[in-house]
């Protein structure tokens, strides 16, 4: 930690830098005006007031450090070739002079191939990642580049596009002179409209210089799936929202493949476009934090993509199985603010976020203009449908905010004012309906000891795929306990236990013939390798009893409340022994 | 997040409050000396350089803000009284002065009680809560005193003192004059000993100003174990490394009776006393955040301590169900950084933390010297076994530190090679040593599934009284889950389950009678009330595997086991079904 650091830029992403270099001891010094984000919170070392596009202002910063690296990739890189590969000249106190070495990471080559957007796609498709199919356009006829990519396309500013800006969609021939109006004075390229499913991003930690091996080279983020609004990202989810575990792993590999072609070290965002027919191309990448990797921040808390930045500049990035960075959360998801209409607009926003338990409000201490990025908020949940339940209210009122500064009609979200229920942790099913009178008195035993449950309906026999399904997915959705009851050849415990990796409690419910043995013995005596805790016949009471008890070896409340239920159950007892003394067995 | 906040002290702790408050848009107004470690990374207000115990200089912080709050009780109360009670003088541009009212959490009351060890002591017994008897001995004789709370007992300073320093330890009469030299000059009590098995420590946020009811103003985050050494914290593990759920409720409950004792709102660090004969005690109380929460920033990653303080002393605490924090990871482990003999000392220790993907490292940008909590290391895991075996080899490089600047021999730690032994989480019993071969596959298996089990013998007609004390006490030893197999009239499975509130597994043996249908109905007929998860007869494989089920649903890496054991299940009989296709049945 003792390699002075250098960064370009001082804006949220620079701030968020600072704030994981701080507890790890590392210094940074920061171009960019007086007072902006990053220089808020870092007083360590005496920064550069300046533009970090000034060579002079950059050629400074260097003189004051061992590395440089950027928070943003609209850079002069000539000057930070220039330092890299000859130095930078410093004065020594004697006044005499010499040539002071500053690594640049990432690589200027790859800030200069990444800050031109068609440069960027070439060196992909050149190094065999697939993305959309572009064309240099200087001087040439859009006519003819529509006749070739087809309508509609996109007509881009090579440079200094971000959030949007600098893109053209050609619908038609006739849109192309107020495309070329529209980006007038910019260097441009056509690029093959892309009509995707849905949006993806992988962060990707690069940890060598070299491009040979991006197997050895590369460490991915999990998967996550952003959601764009007036082409401004507004919100991430870590997981995505539907897509399976196998396209999260290509979309790793992809963005793996593609970090791992640029030359340096550092963490790499690369936005994804899945097709509908579920190919998977890059759509960007960029050679810095980004806003698709905030959720890292309290989803991976001891290890977010500002933290790996670091880490892997400095070259000190530990290793991780697979290649891959787990997230820490089973879900997590982030909901950009954007200024509003007034400088107050956002406040009830940050009450909201404020509020939330398992909530993380960011605000980056930047004036609020209106659609500006100014801050974020992440929830953290143990499912998807938790954290998405969590963050409905919240989108409702950004949506309300962006509706008012872009003077449209406030649509009355119903999402504003409901409270996300208690999450069910025990799923109770059951054969058929006519076993709910054996369920009732454990479902009201449930109740009383304040276990959320979730009740249906899965025959073994007559719903086979729904009660697999079911089965199959209970644990992603949160469950921890699964009661099944079931009569006669009663197949649902054993067949739900085989589809699951949670506890499975059968009730064998007893039937009009064979007392309920057959239905017990079916449920309990199942094969080695599928094991079903099963209670006595129709004692729907130990079943709730026994998910209690699961439940409370890890939640002390839990616990306590069956402890108390067990001294009822004693004093119970005692007062009747006492009654029945006090009586006698006959008048008893 | 408005309201101007003031701080006295910007130590560690202030910086850690500023880490929290920066992302929440808080603003920190710090009085310490220049360069103190809150100030530099806090550079959004304009600071008062100077002493936290200086009148002049609070005052002068209070002019700047809304509200003042500590994070050090060793401050002048007198001063706080006056700002809280009668405001503070500012004078406005055009000359004219006026009184501003600032408000002072928590209240100038409780921090001068708290400050005073023998005033906080007489107000926690004065308000019902347990703590070590204490009696003040200005001008007694202490031999008297001796006489009274018995040898040893600890001659404390009663104000000023912090990690053990003002405590002498009173053996014998012998003791008594080189303890009053040791502590001239300062007002002094005596303390009971306290025999303590172990020292447990709670978090408490005080959410509302009155001292009514602590079950309405307080929540309190879960319980941790803390370890010291010369008198300083060195470790913190959250959960309680053998601490039953129980007396961790216990331990809760208690500490927000203390600090719901006190006016004012914030964040509150109650150290604990667990006494051999399982009492409970508090040792003692800081009104402000605490060491023993700093686990809180990575295990509560949305609500760290600091967090809390914040949105307590502002009055936006959100609520929480039963009034509890719970930490968002299975396990969390702390272990401080101390300074060295050299300012080089603890280097390797940083390093190693920066290795460990799931740690994190937080240095408090302050000068090393020898025995100085210049930073700390906090890992996360999915067990506490985990978290263990993460942090030893660190602890081992920390003990290393510690020898060479205390000039000890440097033991060669075995930690450094050595996972601690993993805590048994499933007990395993049998009414007799002739069950052991029919429990011999399950034994095996959670061994492969890497599960630490206990296994003795219970009869519960041979041994009532050792049955029920194993029974009764397993909960509290940290077991999470039962596993008890008999046969014939086989009462174990259910006697067990009577007396403790953990799930039991019953396997049914099977006898040289009846085929183990004796065993099978004795074990899982049981009456309402006391339920036994009950397997297939001789099924010890399904009791195994419902254990780690019950244990996975609340481990992942525990869960991902099971469903890898699954699949090599599915993996054997798709390969056996090949080999009979092609074989066929006649030769296979």
């Amino acid at each position: 930690m003792e390699r002075r650091i250098g960064l370009l830029g001082g804006g949220q992403l620079g701030q968020m830098l600072c704030e994981a270099a701080n507890p790890l001891g590392a210094k940074i010094w920061v171009l960019d005006a007086a007072g902006s984000p990053a220089k808020q919170i870092n007083a360590r070392t005496s920064h550069v007031d300046g533009s970090f596009t000034d060579p002079e202002k950059i050629r400074e910063l260097a003189r004051q450090v061992d590395l440089l690296t950027v928070e943003i990739e609209h850079v002069d890189t000539h000057v930070l070739e220039e330092i890299a590969e000859r130095g930078v000249e410093v004065t020594s106190a004697d006044g005499s002079k010499r040539v002071k070495t500053v690594e640049v990471q990432p690589s200027w080559k790859t800030i200069r191939t990444i800050q031109d957007k068609y440069l960027q796609k070439d060196h992909l498709t050149r190094s065999g990642v697939k993305t959309a199919e572009s064309m240099a356009v200087e001087g040439s006829d859009l006519e003819a580049v529509g006749r070739e990519l087809g309508y509609p396309f996109m007509l881009k500013s090579r440079k200094d596009a971000y959030d949007g800006r600098g893109n053209y969609p050609v619908k038609s021939p006739a849109d192309i002179s107020d495309a070329l109006e529209a980006l007038a004075g910019k260097s441009l390229y056509a690029e093959k409209w892309a009509n995707f499913r849905l949006e993806l991003a992988v962060m990707v930690v690069k940890t060598e210089n070299d491009t040979s091996d991006c197997g050895k080279s590369t460490i991915a983020y999990s998967v996550v799936e952003t959601v764009h609004e007036d082409s401004v990202c507004k919100l991430v989810y870590a997981p995505p929202r539907d897509v399976s575990i196998l396209v999260q792993r290509e979309a790793q590999d992809l963005a793996r493949k593609a970090v791992g072609s640029f030359p340096g070290k550092g963490v790499f965002g690369v936005e994804l476009f899945l097709l509908p027919d579920g190919e998977l191309i890059v759509n960007e990448i960029a050679p810095r934090p980004h806003n698709s990797g905030h959720w890292t921040i309290e989803g991976c808390p001891t290890m977010s993509q500002f933290k790996s930045q670091l880490l892997a500049i400095l070259g000190l990035m530990p290793s991780f199985p697979n290649s891959t960075i787990p997230a820490m959360f089973p879900a997590t998801v982030m909901l950009n603010i954007l200024g509003g209409k007034t400088q107050a607009s956002h406040n009830k926003l940050m009450n909201m976020a404020i509020a939330i338990p398992a909530g993380a409000l960011h605000m980056y201490g930047k004036d609020s203009k209106p659609g500006r990025k100014i801050g974020h908020i992440t929830v953290v949940g143990s499912s998807l449908s938790e954290a998405e339940a969590l963050m409905a209210p919240l989108i409702a009122v950004a949506d309300d905010i962006r509706a008012e500064r872009k003077g449209l009609p406030r649509t009355k979200s119903v999402l504003s004012s409901l409270a996300p229920a208690a999450r069910p942790l025990v799923a109770v099913t059951m054969g058929s309906d006519s076993d709910l009178p054996v369920l009732k008195p454990g479902l009201a035993l449930l109740t009383t000891l304040g276990i959320p449950y979730h009740v249906t309906i899965t025959s073994a026999h007559r719903t086979p795929q729904r009660m697999t399904d079911f089965a199959a997915s209970a644990a992603s959705k949160g469950f921890k306990v699964i009661i099944a009851a079931a009569g006669g050849a009663a197949h649902l415990p054993g067949m739900i236990a085989a589809s699951t990796p949670l506890p499975v409690i059968g009730v064998p419910v007893k039937g009009s013939t064979l007392d309920g043995m057959d239905s017990l013995l079916s449920i309990v005596q199942m094969p080695r390798g599928v094991p079903v805790a099963t209670v006595a016949i129709n004692n729907s009471i130990n079943a709730a009893l026994l998910a209690a008890r699961i439940l409370g070896a890890h939640d002390g409340a839990i616990q306590q409340r069956l402890v108390k239920y067990a001294a009822t159950m004693e004093e119970e007892v005692v007062e009747k022994a006492a009654r029945l003394e006090d009586v006698g067995s006959e008048k008893y």
